[in-house]
């Protein structure tokens, strides 16, 4: 079998260039009319029969179960899964965890704090921060089951103070995976189900006679679970609804060719619909680059699944310059950003919608997503321009903090019936005049 | 023409009081099929034919109009429509802007500057945060059409730094409400559309030759604008889906029950469906509340929507301490919770879900929705669980940034290259180990 990767080859000078890159950034999420009635079904059911609805389509799609019963893990099983790991295993579980809990610790002091002030007439104005009472965390069984993402997930609820995390995960035929236990372990889960699909995400936001209904349902899964996680959407919180995974490589020409190669690779390993694009000035390093997937790609064992990506959905784009790739980043605002460059922090600043940004050469996409701390649930399908990556903010929410003092009522309560009278609503305005003195 | 408003009388030691609490809360924001595939023609029929699609709708269900031209807003007439105004007016939308500015300013400040901070081998960790480059907001036509709400949807979005601020705003029978366009002069607003409904949605979603595509879409709307927004989100993002409003009054009988009974209304006047509670240990105060609605509501000019709503949606719920009240209001998650006690700060810290939380007599709920400085569009039908109101925070977007050292990839390439090995992603693996040193 001699596979090759050929990413399209494009070039900003082309003419054509802007429909070329529209064509390759293409990806539709919409939605399938059988699933999503599938979806409704299942949805209803649950609501309405509980854990009856939900261990009939366990046993339907995934594994023979006789009640709710057999579907809860028992929580010493996670701590034995972790301790039956090897100790290599352990120690990287245990740092990595380590490392995403500082992280997220920096970002809940930095940004998810409570605070409040008062104007000189003594009101208090202000912001109380707390965390959610109840979060599920979705985790994908079979192919895609990623300890990591336990990691991703749980570790950003613990720091936000979540008093309880329940987290499902599909076992078909049965299997448990024993490294996603142990994740579930280090990252303090509270309940966990085997149990998965549209079945699980209803039973999280409705709740059932075994399984407690949730306040927010996270993770990522097959296009039932995201069906259905926007369907109960409101009911419970949500997060993102992930597309297909993405990197995009700023290039300057300084960072190894094989490094940037095998970067590419990482992001096209995860699915044949996941796109990795590299964006250079330099012609001479692109082709170094495709020599590079050239001469590295038989050694992978995945190489099928990323010639396939690469093939279909990759691009090596040359630009005129590094400020235009900059500009097109932009515009693509991909999941992940490699900066590799010698002077990354001459970029960053041009870099308005990104996910996540990794400065440097050193900094190859894989290290973020395991271990340096930060999320790797990061917004996908240029919705880098309006959202950002999991964080402890999503496990908490604000309520607005306002007390009016005796003065202060007198001078707010005027400007209130003003406006209040001038949209019609009479009540508003009296409730302020009221506490005018005479 | 007789009015009488009995809101319901629960006690908390009724038998079944669980239940018609329940019953009580229920409200169903089921879709409706007819709307949901009214809202999918117009938006896919936009996406289509762009401009040509706003004009024909826009004549069907607003106005005449010939072109787009007519539909667009001169920057002047915003700034001529402020000038119109009578100077009560004027000063009372610039104040409640100034203060609303200067909350927005805090809450940025608090909670949505960057941040990074480096580990001890030099690697970088921290998050960018960056303004959304263009965001719409609607603003209902018609008889709900709030100037304050153009305040409270585009400032933050000013102060966040978003770059262009586009409105949109249905004129039925082409009358502008010169109100509301005073306030998009006040607030900023870089852009302004005299269109509605689904067909608007899909203008600022899609964009279209004439309206510029945005990144997020806020503002309330009708029910063909609630799906428009749900359908559209994940090409943009949009802010909550709002049900009904609602006020929670928390009472330890201190405060005068004129006052308690006018907030209940100011909640009321809103929409028939709109619900007002008061949960209250003293059941002489509870009667006192009573005999102030008999006696206020007939000077009320919205009475019969009060009365509609009280008796409907309403309930005066009589509890055994105010430690209780305080539970069943974490229960309910109100949108708007008014402690109307002598110690507010008492109560304030068993408090955990709400919008907005009013602390002692004086702050009336009236002037959180004006001028007090806090936002007012605030997660309603038990939201508050998980969201919060709208804030600086949602026109904001979120990029990690890491930069790993070439000491620290060291360290962290062993623990990925272990972690990914266990998940199966040779590729992630491999490129961490070739930024390992021989």
């Amino acid at each position: 079998m001699s596979l090759t990767a050929s990413p399209l080859r494009l070039a900003t000078t082309d003419a054509g260039f802007d429909a070329a890159l529209t064509a390759r950034l293409q990806w539709s999420a919409d939605t399938d009319a059988g699933i999503e009635q599938a979806v409704a079904a299942i949805l209803a059911d649950v609501r309405k029969r509980g854990d009856a609805a939900v261990v009939e389509y366990t046993n339907r799609f995934d594994m023979k179960a006789g009640s709710m019963a057999e579907l809860q893990l028992r929580r010493g099983e996670l701590k034995t899964a972790f301790e039956g790991l090897p100790a290599s295993q352990r120690e990287a579980l245990e740092m990595a965890a380590a490392r995403v809990r500082s992280y997220h610790e920096a970002q809940k002091k930095a940004s998810g704090e409570s605070w409040s002030y008062r104007d000189a007439d003594g009101t208090l104005l202000g912001q109380k921060v707390t965390p959610l009472d109840r979060v599920g965390i979705y985790v994908p069984g079979g192919k895609a089951a990623y300890p990591s993402s336990v990691l991703m997930n749980a570790v950003p609820a613990q720091v936000a103070g979540v008093g309880e995390i329940i987290m499902v995960v599909p076992t078909p035929r049965g299997e448990k995976n024993p490294l996603v236990l142990a994740a579930a372990h280090v990252a303090g889960v509270t309940r966990a189900f085997t149990i998965g699909g549209a079945q699980a995400i209803a039973a999280l936001a409705y709740g059932t006679e075994t399984v407690p209904r949730v306040d927010k349902i996270t993770g990522p899964g097959n296009a039932y679970v995201a069906a259905a996680k926007r369907r109960v959407f409101g009911q419970v919180g949500i997060d993102m609804i992930a597309g297909p995974s993405e990197i995009l490589v700023l290039a300057d020409g300084s960072t190894p060719a094989d490094w940037v190669a095998m970067d590419l690779f990482s992001q096209a390993e995860h699915d044949e619909l996941a796109q990795s694009i590299l964006l250079c000035p330099d012609a001479g390093y692109i082709a170094q680059v495709q020599a590079a997937i050239d001469r590295l790609l038989p050694e992978m064992p995945r190489a099928e699944i990323i010639a396939k990506s690469l093939n279909d959905r990759g691009a090596l784009i040359h630009t005129r310059s590094m400020e235009e790739a900059c500009e097109i980043s932009n515009r693509i605002a991909p999941e992940h950003l490699e900066v590799a460059s010698a002077d990354p922090h001459r970029w960053e600043p041009l870099l308005r919608h990104a996910g996540a940004i990794f400065l440097g050469a050193y900094t190859s996409e894989s290290l973020g997503d395991y271990c340096a701390g930060p999320n790797h649930v990061l917004p996908t399908s240029t919705t880098a321009r309006f959202s950002s990556p999991l964080g402890v903010y999503d496990f908490q929410k604000r309520s607005s903090l306002i007390e009016v003092s005796e003065a202060g009522a007198q001078v707010l309560g005027k400007v209130a019936a003003e406006l209040a009278y001038g949209e019609g609503l009479q009540a508003h305005a009296r409730a302020a005049e009221m506490r005018l003195k005479g």
